[in-house]
């Protein structure tokens, strides 16, 4: 068995002390543990201050080599904590792990994983810590970082790498809710999610999982057990396609599995663009060369009169400046009007495998907004998901009418703690 | 070129910014430089203090895998810091620099180092920092640290490896004195020391070099340079041994090189020992089993009438415990009367290759004291050195006196910062 503790299960001494309690009990259970851990709490930012303080722009290579001290120091701790209980821990880098990866330092990919000295330990009996979120280069044999969910993603790979039956990813939250219970406190925890959803549900602002976490355990099949490191409730298992035959009692199950929210993103709108062949063409180049990810992109229809088109687009607000920038230096070139930019906008998103054989989805949920006040700005759907942007403002009245609308509302309110993901 | 920078000269950003300025220049003066940096400032004992919340008796293993990430970090900001100043700069490990060692955790030894990759890094022009105190054990490839002096040592195994013309030991002092000038404030900086008198000096209870670290430079014939982080002084050249020829003006040498003292010690007296043949051994054997060094030996002529004999030894304060609970055990076995346990005591050392060719050192030291009114507890003497144990409230006054009588004060008081000499 794979788990994987983030930062805030780590936080402190006390932390971890619970945390080597909980893996104990789990070898004690007569399984094999191998446990990826995330750096203590706000070690990382600590780590990151202290670059900046040297450096405005540090190498990568040695922030990377600087970052990975972070989780260096809490598996050695975690392994303490667990001999201390009287059971046998080795810990391991990602490196002395096996974790194989690009050598794109601080947003590296794992392209192979091999635990042979994770294997060896757990032949000897010992329960295995590796440090997450780090790797080796392949070529270079550099030290590297994994990005965001790096430790989610280091657990499902090695989950994947020894066969594991499940990886259970231990966090602050009880699992994956039909929505953020800050906003909506009768949200419900989801016993069980599809991969599908859950990716549309971490595209869609839900920041429990990472999308690249969940995109590695559906392209290896490993269930991924969502739980809190707080409470021995049962999580959320993420498992199984939207494609697979009807489970039993799913004729019953839910259209919509949930609502996610994300106040991330900001919308510019190019005015007045030549509607001609070739323009619109020219200015996604530009943001594409500019590595910018765009989300939701929609083209007016041109005025008859002045054959002038608007073309808006969403995407991570961190990307306004430089995206503003590569489209100014377009301007004589394109001879558009000038740019629009609004940061103060939010995406709602209903996400349900069920919403496939239901027509009159959207038309509810629209509907629904519509009651609530919500002005709905732009629409983007995929085969499982409805997503709109309204302004920021709008954004919990948007999610907590939605929530109602399609009976998701539990008939109490569950007591949850709820955080950032960490890494 | 090696340099050295101990964890005061690094203990924060601008500290590293200062050795990263000093590590550019000497590169912009032509050398290839590599470079071995201990943890920051306290960083190692927070560290340390972690572990004691989590575990009280932590596995040296996961012990050295907490440790090395004091060195991890501070390497990755000096490498930034010197890509800041526009020069390239790699860190690595103790593993990645090929400090290999036996496989001791917590006070490994180098058994080799293989610099393949420093080598390479230094061949495409970077600039080379690695982690000291720390490597990787040859046979079970565990990550291990070297115990006290480890980045001193690393530093001149990694110039003996590289044959480097020189290693330079950056610290917070100017250089090695003639006596620590918190108590001698006339105490002189000395241009150059033979390995053996540093040999004896570190031995005797100087700080600034470790005997290990000194003991790797004589053995490879390294030249170490001890100088200061906060100024460009010459320091003290290490080098030579008092076997060589003389070199050019030595026949002016002063006799003396220094007056080192040391309150680390406590003194273990057994008294009433029967004086018959295997009975001392068995005292000696019983502690040599509890893993104690002892430093100075006394049996005293036994009493004719009793046939019993005293036994005094020192040893470090640290081990006063240990080894009066091995004796404590003993004493049925053996039949002493009692012990006696007395750690205010100090050790006063006249160290000089000169007194070899001087006779007569000897009583003019113990003539001295005996003028300053300090009484001579024991007396222990080497080819180049007479050390002598005394009340510890009389060492400032004999180190003092001693330092007067030998010629050794300066016509100033040299300007000093003076502190630990980290690991």
């Amino acid at each position: 068995m794979v788990q994987k503790y983030g930062g805030s299960s780590v936080a402190d001494a006390s932390a971890i002390k619970r945390v080597a309690a909980r893996i104990v009990e789990t070898k004690r259970a007569g399984h094999d543990v191998v446990v990826a851990v995330s750096a203590m709490g706000d070690s990382t930012d600590e780590l990151l201050d202290l670059a900046a303080q040297v450096s405005p722009l540090p190498p990568a290579r040695e922030l990377d080599m600087l970052l990975t001290a972070g989780e260096r120091i809490s598996m050695a701790l975690v392994a303490m904590a667990i001999a201390d209980l009287g059971l046998s821990a080795r810990s391991f880098t990602g490196s002395q792990a096996g974790v194989i990866t690009d050598s794109v330092h601080g947003k590296a990919k794992i392209i192979d994983v091999t635990p042979g000295r994770i294997s060896a330990a757990l032949d000897e009996g010992h329960i295995v810590i590796v440090a997450g979120f780090q790797g080796v280069s392949q070529d270079t044999k550099e030290i590297t970082t994994l990005g965001r969910g790096g430790t989610d993603t280091t657990a499902v790979a090695l989950a994947a790498a020894l066969d594991a039956e499940v990886c259970e990813i231990y966090t602050d939250v009880d699992g994956v809710f039909t929505a953020d219970p800050r906003i909506v406190p009768t949200a419900r925890k989801l016993d069980r999610v599809t991969y599908e959803e859950m990716l549309e549900m971490a595209a869609c602002g839900a920041k429990i999982l990472h999308l690249r976490c969940v995109e590695y355990a559906r392209r290896y099949d490993i269930p991924v057990h969502v739980r809190s490191s707080f409470s021995k409730l049962e999580g959320t298992v993420v498992t199984g396609s939207i494609n697979d035959a009807p489970q039993e009692g799913s004729m019953e199950a839910a259209i919509i599995s949930g609502v996610a929210h994300d106040r991330s993103e900001a919308k510019i709108t190019v005015v007045g663009v030549p509607d001609k062949v070739g323009v619109a063409a020219r200015v996604f180049e530009a943001l594409a060369s500019a590595q910018i990810n765009l989300d939701m992109i929609v083209q007016n229809v041109s005025a008859a009169a002045t054959n002038l088109t608007d073309i808006s687009f969403t995407l991570p607000r961190t990307d306004g400046q430089t995206a503003m920038a590569a489209l100014a230096e377009l301007r004589a070139e394109v001879g558009y009007e000038r740019l629009l930019y609004d940061d103060r906008i939010g995406k709602v998103s209903l996400i349900g495998a069920g919403m496939r054989s239901h027509p009159g989805v959207s038309a509810k949920f629209f509907s629904t907004l519509a009651a609530a006040g919500v002005n709905i700005e732009m629409i983007s759907t995929s085969e499982i998901r409805i997503s709109v942007i309204v302004k920021e403002v709008d954004v919990d009245a948007a999610v907590a009418a939605t929530h109602t609308a399609f009976d998701l509302d539990s008939d109490e309110v569950e007591a949850v703690v709820y955080g950032g993901s960490g890494r």
